[in-house]
């Protein structure tokens, strides 16, 4: 760090002000009425800076919120320059739906709220990311289609599973969806290889369409000449996989060592997806 | 209004302390981890607190949060002592999880934060509620028996009902459960009287269980003889009721005047169950 850095505690801005502190009354508190993107950082380049944006119009989109992306990529670009010292940094980038008066109804003017933290990040992204063991989630995902995909505010089930995570011997769970079948991790996506195709569970009722999740089904896969498919995928057929990886922005690939008493020792596909998505970051 | 009062724009506090900002990072912003009471206020004194903080106390255990309600009292008998100027005001109070590094996993030395926010209300609480005119939801809440009954901070499924209702001739939608199931309206509890016997949604796997539906259940039918009972309602059963009202903390008991095309002219229960609420209010 140079001696113009700031501090980490400070890495705070609200709509493209340094700040510490969020306005009152604002929606994104009030109702979880906002959407959050987590980008990795490369000497303050956000990383595949599109597949979040993507998203993150889809759920302003979904959500009914005023066109607001031109202004968020400013406030990003802005943030994303004050952390170019920082060899790797994670940024939350979170939109709200802003002030309003009492009431679940959104005001037709609403002004969105663009707010970002960020962090210094000490581990070299480059390097494949840490093996894991799973284990179940006793709670399920629960079902709202409506809600399915997109990277809301409302987390508190993701939140009861950490906190069942805390008592575990396990880095992650898996979580099934309301039909019991497999969906993902409880902060990312995960894909398992059965007879040399990697499957993906789909996300039509619950999830989170990860933008790693994205890159491994458009961009890294078809890299290597595997085929991949989204489709149901039973916690049995999890079980019997050949390979399982999991993914997430901060984290990357990283591959599955166990699930409960299963274990996995060949890794094979998971590192080459590894090397295609280094390859595939910006400098 | 005395020339002492404050301005209403300026009725929040934060830990105790007049503010008009949440610090951050916060866990209620981040992903909801938290929850809220909506309390009615009759010259700054709190109308059924016992009920508010009891469901509070249910969520806090809910969601493993660490004890705090002596700080919530403290914190909303102060802000109450500054609202005593207005014959009614609605006051919010929301409980964070607070400050936490990055992550799902709730931090284990959590100090929860205690967010009021307050404002007058123009009209008279002890008149009967406003007739409303209901229509049906088209998203059914989803189910998360984890979850049902608390009044938690993830309120999305409000909010798209709420703007259902924002392009529609009615004052507030039936949402049914993800069993098809009547639920709830978008903003209160829903009671029917079938037979001389007055129901309302079990809410095992949705909804939030509001302080005048527990007051209807536990004192004021006892108080004019009339039966209720928790159980199952279907659509058809709800459209053939003999009477429909609604209810919440800020409006009090409603009577239903329709429900798409379906008409109810009598509303005797209703007022009469209305006389003993206002009966039972705190002076």
């Amino acid at each position: 760090m140079t001696g113009s850095a700031v501090s980490a505690t400070a890495l705070i801005w609200v709509d493209g002000e340094r700040a510490s502190a969020l306005p009152l009354p604002d929606r994104g508190l009030d109702f979880g009425d906002g959407l959050f993107e987590t980008l990795l950082l490369r000497a303050g380049v956000p990383q595949f800076q599109h597949l979040h944006l993507d998203r993150l119009a889809a759920g302003l989109q979904r959500l009914a919120f005023p066109d607001c992306l031109d202004r968020v990529r400013n406030c990003l670009q802005q943030a994303a320059g004050e952390l170019q010292d920082y060899p790797w940094s994670a940024l939350r980038l979170t939109v709200t739906r802003g002030s309003a008066p009492r009431g679940y109804a959104a005001p037709a003017d609403a002004r969105p709220r663009v707010v970002i933290t960020a962090a210094p990040l000490h581990q070299d992204r480059c390097q494949p990311g840490a093996p894991v063991a799973l284990d179940w989630a006793q709670l399920h995902w629960s079902s709202q289609p409506l809600l399915a995909g997109i990277k809301h505010l409302n987390r508190l089930e993701q939140v009861l599973v950490a906190n069942q995570l805390a008592d575990l011997p396990a880095d992650e769970l898996v979580v099934l969806d309301a039909q019991g079948h497999v969906c993902s991790v409880s902060a990312g996506n995960l894909f398992m290889l059965e007879r040399g195709q990697l499957l993906t569970p789909a996300l039509e009722t619950c999830g989170i369409a990860g933008t790693r999740r994205r890159l491994v089904l458009e961009q890294l896969a078809p890299a290597i000449s595997i085929p991949v498919a989204e489709t149901h995928i039973s916690p049995a057929q999890l079980t019997a996989a050949d390979e399982v990886f999991v993914c997430n922005s901060i984290r990357g690939l990283q591959p599955v060592t166990s699930l409960g008493p299963r274990q996995w020792h060949d890794h094979s596909v998971c590192r080459a997806l590894h090397e295609e998505y280094v390859g595939a970051m910006s400098c």
